[in-house]
């Protein structure tokens, strides 16, 4: 028997609107997405209640489905600004400090807020949608509740400290940016030709180089890109292969000794990319589990049952 | 007396040419330059000839002025290309390695090799242009050749070991590159707004955490850029100068280390980057020379003289 709908549930980035509706016990009953991603969408709220009214105005029901939303829209460049909430943050209480636009006809979408951390000795940090990814996964596997460290490859790699229901900290690595801009508009780009497969070793090369020294040697490899390149010591193909490594292990070497080694480390992304964080890690002697793809759609239904918003 | 032109002297990089008339003791006559860089010239040899002829060859004389040129011209996507010398190399036989090309009218361009370094533990390196930049401080100041660290910053920042008249290693740290891609293209760039002067203190800043542990807090330190922003504690106006003390620091954190503490550490270049190094490195104890602006004429100019290529 299918179950009635009890939540509109998004996944608002930057770049993409993904909208789940999920049934009870937060099953997905369907799933759409658009390219309405916060950062492409000018004109302020009337531009964000369109784009939602034209991606799911058919899923309204008269009683008035709840609407929760997390990511970007939550920003100031976002459809409400909803202030961030600090760490350590217990996740179980989240959904309190939730914003809330109310639509034309009286429809409230409610926003999950980011989070900032700012530690003793160094910048302070910040997520959107992250958080709720982390509730998500904590919803599939409890024990990680209890003590995990969270890693979410990705534009924005963020590694996430959980213990005792609670993110106690969090770091941001800019590891997929620079490895976008690099190939895009770097001298670094400019030998590289596309691959028709993944060069493993050309990868974990990179990932041995990249984490020496704590990560700190990046700036002496990166330009070794170019010249393997010409001298031919990596093919035209495998010099992106390389580079990734080299990021990803500089990342790895940095991050690393701040994961509490009695914790599991759970990995939870794009899964190509999650395999190349898992190779990297198995590389550097260390371990990873998979957690669950997309994770968001179960950390909204999370956050909405904590909050009395949803029965089922 | 205006003395004789004795050498047509060209440094020919990548975006572009630059061409000086030398007379005796390599005092510059006169100076021209144009935007026929190497890497902006297809068309390959006659393409270079045209763009040579064009700038100087009212600096030719029937008997045949001689033409060294160095930089990029001697690449593989350049004139023609010369192989790397390699280090350690005697900077006094470095002419023996140099290649020439013959134009039509039978006149030579003779053409400096460019340098490759490879550690036994890390990645090869090369350079061309900077080794003739390196004889031009050389001449300026003859205590350098018996030991110094010459940084050349710039878009690839060069730190070159000197020692006995050769250069024993080197390194490329891609520093400007990546601030100008940072600043260009990614995330960091968004919040940042044109300043009406430098801000000091935020490049200080920058400079510590980016040089903390050797270099290796870029990754953790790199998306500070946009949370300090964020929540104003660096003006959009200040965000670029503490981005640029964060990777100034981070290149001062992993090559100091590397600098034999008992030598001078000269710095020359672009004298607004090169007081910014400056800067950085006496927030971090170290004392640097600067040495004189645009040393690739006298280095040209040099190398000639070794060759026996001119009189005066």
């Amino acid at each position: 028997m299918v179950s009635a709908p009890r939540l509109i549930a998004l996944d608002w980035g930057s770049s993409q609107l993904r909208a789940y509706l999920l049934g009870d016990g937060g099953v997905v009953l369907a799933e759409r997405h658009s390219a309405d991603g916060a950062s492409r969408l000018a004109g302020g709220a009337p531009a964000f209640e369109q784009a939602l009214a034209s991606l799911v105005s058919d899923w309204w029901t008269e009683g008035g489905l709840p609407v929760l939303a997390c990511g970007m829209v939550g920003s100031a460049h976002g459809w409400r600004e909803v202030p961030y909430a600090a760490c350590p943050v217990a996740l179980d209480s989240l959904h309190e400090q939730a914003g809330v636009v109310r639509m034309a006809g009286q429809r409230d979408v409610r926003i999950v807020p980011g989070l900032c951390w700012t530690p003793a000795d160094g910048p302070p940090d910040v997520m959107r949608g992250e958080e709720t990814q982390v509730l998500g996964l904590l919803a599939a596997q409890a024990a990680w509740a209890e003590g995990s460290t969270l890693v979410l490859p990705g534009t924005h790699s963020k590694w996430v400290s959980v213990r005792d229901g609670r993110v106690t900290s969090f770091a941001t690595h800019m590891t997929g940016e620079l490895f976008a801009l690099l190939c895009a508009h770097s001298v670094l780009g400019r030998l590289m030709q596309p691959a028709p497969g993944f060069d493993t070793a050309a990868f974990e090369r990179g990932v041995h180089s990249g984490a020496s020294g704590g990560g700190a040697a990046l700036g002496r490899w990166l330009f070794s890109v170019r010249t393997l390149g010409l001298f031919q010591a990596l093919s035209p193909e495998s010099l992106a292969d390389y580079l990734s490594g080299l990021l990803i292990g500089s990342e790895l070497g940095a991050a690393l000794p701040g994961a509490a080694p009695d914790h599991p480390l759970v990995l939870a992304g794009e899964p190509v990319l999650c395999e190349r964080y898992a190779l990297a890690l198995g590389l550097l002697g260390r371990a990873a589990v998979l957690g669950p793809q997309a994770p968001a759609a179960a950390g909204l239904w999370r956050l909405a049952r904590q909050a009395g918003w949803v029965g089922g």
